[in-house]
């Protein structure tokens, strides 16, 4: 399939059939689209949890305002960004680098420098708002992903963020959801999917210079 | 092309070809998904300037701190997001689902007061927020078309705030720049290319509940 009409085909799925479940080949690669995401600095500030047990997403449906998706979806699927960028985390990221291309940890020494300079600048506030904005790439690399794989989505920022935050078991002082998407397929019942895409038109939405 | 092999091709340009530039069609259908980008409510808060002279590159060049994708890239696009969110706006929007879907404005009232007061309720700064992380969804469909169409890219927030502002002439108090990404084709000298793509392992980022 194209991947415009993927694309068009997309909508926010409002209820999804509860008798169809993402196999597992295809939630692999819809997470390794989400992996590959660019971040800034490389960075990647965030995990990903994926819900699956039928005991854990109906563990989740309180902390939604509208939970019609999370009681009927294949998976939850939470981005989980950090409110911290640490020293340590920032060393766990060059042990990566480090390990994937082969190079002594001190040849990464200026880069490794100029990463934390840049972090250590920012307010609490600044590091948490850059690391949100990080996971609505991989919200929309997951999105774009499962278009290509047929698979239907929603994402949803309507949460009770200590209410999801606790029952994640994280820890509020180091992360928390920052956003996520319920995935499945569209049930039959769900007539938003007769209608009409809304876009912007092309003339309004861009402008060439 | 496999979208997974795409992605894993995908890295951030440092130096483009500066003798390739992205053609029309490619340009077009890469544009065409971040239009199908979905957003909050449906309202896409941003439009999109693709800076395609090189006089108006040349001219952004001093907004930004690392230029050199900047002067040898083939198309510098920027998410522009909105920083209110008033009832023009978002009467403009309801223009268009009516239009879109041939309904009435009248039919859509509720939704329209429902979308109203939810956005009442965000502060000035809640509000940019919100918009600027619709903006990074649209950055990384951008990034996966290109992707797919073989165009190379480098996601670009190391600019001047008020000086990317003033050179694209926009209005301060009620849009800015939120991020900017650079397309081209990568140039043979960038050894960036050469570097294997790091990530965290599935392990670290991924969590099955």
């Amino acid at each position: 399939m194209d991947y415009l009409e993927a694309l068009n085909k997309r909508y926010s799925v409002k209820k999804f059939d509860t008798e169809k479940i993402v196999s597992a080949d295809a939630l692999f690669h819809i997470l390794e689209a989400a992996r590959l995401s660019a971040s800034s600095l490389g960075l990647q500030p965030y995990k990903i949890i994926i819900a699956q047990t039928p005991e854990m997403k109906e563990k989740l449906i309180p902390a939604f305002y509208n939970p019609s998706q999370i009681s009927t979806c294949s998976h939850l699927i939470a981005i989980v960004s950090k409110n911290t960028i640490g020293p340590e985390y920032i060393g766990s990221y060059f042990n990566i680098i480090s390990e994937t291309r082969e190079i002594s940890l001190e040849s990464l020494n200026p880069f490794r420098e100029s990463i934390s300079k840049h972090i250590e600048r920012l307010s609490t506030e600044e590091v948490m708002t850059w690391a949100d904005k990080q996971c609505y790439i991989v919200l929309g690399n997951l999105m774009f992903a499962a278009a290509l794989e047929n698979v239907d989505t929603c994402p949803m920022e309507g949460f009770k963020q200590e209410r999801i935050d606790e029952i994640l078991g994280l820890d509020p002082a180091t992360e928390k959801v920052a956003v996520t998407l319920a995935i499945g397929y569209r049930s039959e019942e769900d007539e938003f999917q007769n209608f009409k895409k809304v876009r912007k038109p092309k003339e309004k939405l861009f402008k060439f210079i």
